[in-house]
């Protein structure tokens, strides 16, 4: 990871369980804090929250919209990139990060993780779906581990 | 799907299973049938056996490929696309299809199948990973199964 | 150029002078004579009368469609991309083709030209806007010796 | 323009001449002065002296890098997206501003420009090439005359 790091944090939109919020905004915040800057879909849910960690924590929360008006991404973003391109954004994510940690789960999650794995992008698990073990994302116990681990491969 | 359907057939690159490829081979022939276009990632493995398939049996296989360059696309495709998109290009297919049919699994065909569920695109998966069943691929027994199916959708 | 050249056609969709459509069609018919795949936006206007001449003459026309909808191309396209992409599928248009024609003039026009001038794909210009000679499209006197020219880049 | 707006600002990379630098300097200057996101595509030249006048300001300057290694960005970006679009994050610039403003002239430059009139985005021109005058971009004497015209337009 370059001096300051770019990590996305993805997960499910909407309104997911209390556990996996909580958990979203704490690795935000958790990422904030060493100066890592937090990428995400810049929606509701999972990627509200770990904006709301990550900007309540002093840091930086970029998001990258699926919709062409900026005024659609969270209440808690630094940066907001309308990309226009919908679900298409999820790869660009994948691409502009060092490491993405997932929290919770779902298919759009899901096709985050994947691209992550399938382009050698470092990937971590918190709260997630069970996936093929060869070559997936590594699973971790909470958002201290996910981020101490993201950290560790700079 | 229109008058004339665009499906996409994703899989492993590189050298699967020859069951995978077999299957594949079938569903891009027996899509070619049906006079729907056959689209993949115009790569080796699945892809070149889905639109060896499709172009034998005198159809349509169209490549969207990641690089730059379209000679890097297989043998068998009757149009390349190349993209320069890298793995950004796997959503762009899911976009461009009415339906996909994924035969094997690998990290880079469940991103597809993952888009493809996360944007309402009926998926069908032949010889692949385990997946949540909520709302994810309907698991079909065979080629002729996945073909069926998908014209059903019509 | 490859052994199966990709040529791409833009210019103004709607309603351009009779004389930009009767040299968009003829340009479309020369390069399908030539075996050249023609490449266009898949629209109205030039990228119509284009893909009538290259499928009138036995020929290919691929479109690259702006929106998610394959049925929105013009009825002349032997393969649509449902791009979703906007007029971000302009910049794919100018890197899947090995050179670019433009016919008639319009800012969406000039933004393929410009993209193509950029990155070093050979352009051409007929009945198009006055533009910088630095570097810029090769005007050309009509639809023969475009392609002459295009054919000659091999 | 929405509370607070994202300005796109575009130019020749490499070296242009002193007084385009000058200019794109103080167009970042005075738009990040008006607590407006300066948007670049993060290289060199126009790109690199519009984000070091914003972030000089106490703005922001977002870049929209074209290759995948945010390091290749210059270094007065307050934040980088990496997208690996190549000169396809030309369209995704122009999509994700309110207005774009151009100091001098080249190909690439031209591309957004063109893009921005075709898409409705407003344009203003400084120091640039002679183009079309119907739907294209508004000629301005100098920086301070294109801020302030950009700031009107909210």
């Amino acid at each position: 990871m370059s001096a300051r790091g770019y990590v996305g944090v993805v997960g499910p939109s909407g309104e997911p369980a209390a556990e996996v919020l909580a958990a979203a905004e704490e690795v935000g915040r958790l990422l904030a804090g060493a100066e890592v800057v937090v990428v995400t879909g810049g929606g509701t849910g999972v990627m509200e929250a770990a904006s709301r960690g990550a900007t309540s924590a002093g840091g930086t929360a970029l998001g990258l919209l699926p919709g062409s008006d900026r005024r659609e991404g969270n209440t808690h973003l630094t940066v907001a990139v309308a990309t226009g391109l919908g679900e298409m954004r999820n790869a660009l994510l994948v691409r502009a990060v060092d490491a993405v940690i997932s929290v919770g789960g779902s298919w759009g999650t899901l096709s985050e993780v994947a691209l992550a794995c399938r382009t050698g992008v470092p990937a971590y698990a918190l709260l997630g779906w069970e996936l093929p073990a060869e070559g997936g994302p590594v699973v971790v116990a909470d958002a201290a581990e996910a981020v101490a681990r993201v950290l560790d491969v700079r």
